[in-house]
């Protein structure tokens, strides 16, 4: 099986424990609404190559990592969507989960769906207990308060922002998770792994914000435009947009120089370097704002 | 240290995670604003009453259950108070979380403390790996979907609602979890205890419904006459007040009746009895609503 497919098979089981037996059924299809379809799951995509490049010995605990942070993600993207954040009515191309549900449908989607995430790791521990629960840690680390995902958005309502916290915990942090998981679901250390993570976070803030800056709506399948609409720091702002994309090269040529040795340390790197090209905008955008 | 202490201290070393560092201070003070004061902390007084009435051999793994159960909790409480689910302006007695600080905050506050609740249960594994990851597996089961507390909540945007699988899930599943989580801490099979929690659950219910009949917003601290509001279904409506005491009544004794045999089963009886003491209103309310 190819690893797109095996990352949303992965998701798709995870999910379906959430449906089972007697639940209620529009917050039941609102978690495989919030879920699908897949687009480019890189998180666990970058997950998967790691564990790969590191044996992959425990398959069943590589899959339960990948689909794990990517219901984060998309409890992540459902929350960031309510009327109280970005108020967004699209979220990859069809309605954002409270236009299409309910705003207290879309509150419980994103709790049920972060609370899924850890319970798919729990269930895969009998695998290798101790790896599971590291992987518990590392993910709920990279999700919540002080460093995770949580706080990058909490940054957000601070008067004074920590600009390399925000993004670190904003953007890095489910790429640190990705990284790491990725190892330790193969048995191996999380640490070494977590600048490659960082890297990558930073290579893909700095390309969010020039497709923020650079495209239409019909391209992203959600608003543009959102950075400059609500005053938050961009790349783009501060380098401009050929800057910004010298910056993002860069980024990714040390995030290639700091993967960790390992058996599968080339294809990794070759992983990187393709995601790098998806990452980078075309010089001439689709259509190009003022 | 009494019970009461000792469930606090181990809430406080919870969420004194969370604010450590380079944390975003709003975020970071909300997460101590929606967890104290703790009010009774019913939850954990199970959990941790179970656990003692099982040896309590392993005391960290079972301040860590008792820690991680009521951050869920008081993660609910947050969620629930949104303006999208009760719209509620006051809880024990203080603004609540989004009116204290805002709405983007107590959205973020709940999925910390969701987060936070795992991540106390992964730090506390070394322990005991083997019941760590079984009351990770626990206590995920009774806070998110199919039938956790989450699915409570979901029930109420259904257009048809199964009662019982709304009652066991809204308000039984984190009392199911309180007698599981501490026998499991205690390094006890989990299943036996389910009845028992169950049971408290479904009194605690009978009781809530009581309160909101009869009590005014000042005994409450928050708003009364909720569930007559909402046109959600309660035991007082179908019942009436004496019949939904006698109700209370008949299901306590069918708690303490239920309780596994154990080291520390009388005392355990005891505390349940304490509970239901508590929980029964006085049968002249200090100001009867209509």
């Amino acid at each position: 099986m190819d690893m797109h497919k095996r990352i949303n098979a992965a998701v798709a089981r995870a999910v379906a424990l959430g449906q089972t037996g007697k639940a209620p059924s529009q917050l039941s299809t609102a978690l495989g609404y919030a879920t699908t379809p897949g687009g480019a799951r890189i998180r666990p995509t970058i997950l998967m190559s790691v564990a790969l490049a590191c044996g992959d010995d425990r398959p069943e605990l590589s899959d339960a990592a990948a689909a794990a942070l990517e219901l984060i993600h998309c409890a992540s993207l459902v929350h960031d969507d309510l009327p109280c954040f970005d108020d967004a009515d699209l979220r990859r191309g069809k309605p954002s989960v409270h236009r299409a549900y309910s705003e207290p449908l879309a509150v419980l989607t994103g709790d049920s769906l972060i609370v899924l995430a850890f319970e798919v790791l729990a269930r895969a521990a009998p695998h290798a207990p101790d790896r599971a629960m590291q992987l518990v840690l590392t993910l709920a680390r990279q999700t919540g308060m002080p460093n995770g995902i949580c706080a990058g958005q909490g940054w957000e309502s601070e008067a004074r922002i920590d600009l390399s916290a925000y993004h670190q915990s904003k953007t890095g942090a489910l790429f640190i998770a990705a990284t790491q998981m990725g190892a330790v679901a193969a048995g191996q250390e999380a640490e070494p792994w977590h600048e490659l993570g960082a890297r990558i976070g930073e290579a893909f803030q700095v390309a969010d914000d020039l497709r923020d800056a650079l495209y239409d709506i019909e391209t992203l399948g959600k608003p543009a435009g959102q950075d400059d609409l609500h005053g938050r720091p961009n790349a783009v702002a501060s380098l401009g947009v050929d800057g910004a994309i010298r910056r993002l090269k860069d980024i990714l040529s040390g995030a290639i120089a700091s993967i960790p040795s390992c058996p599968g340390e080339a294809k990794l790197a070759e992983m990187v370097r393709l995601q790098a090209e998806r990452l980078t905008p075309v010089v001439e955008p689709v259509q190009a704002k003022a």
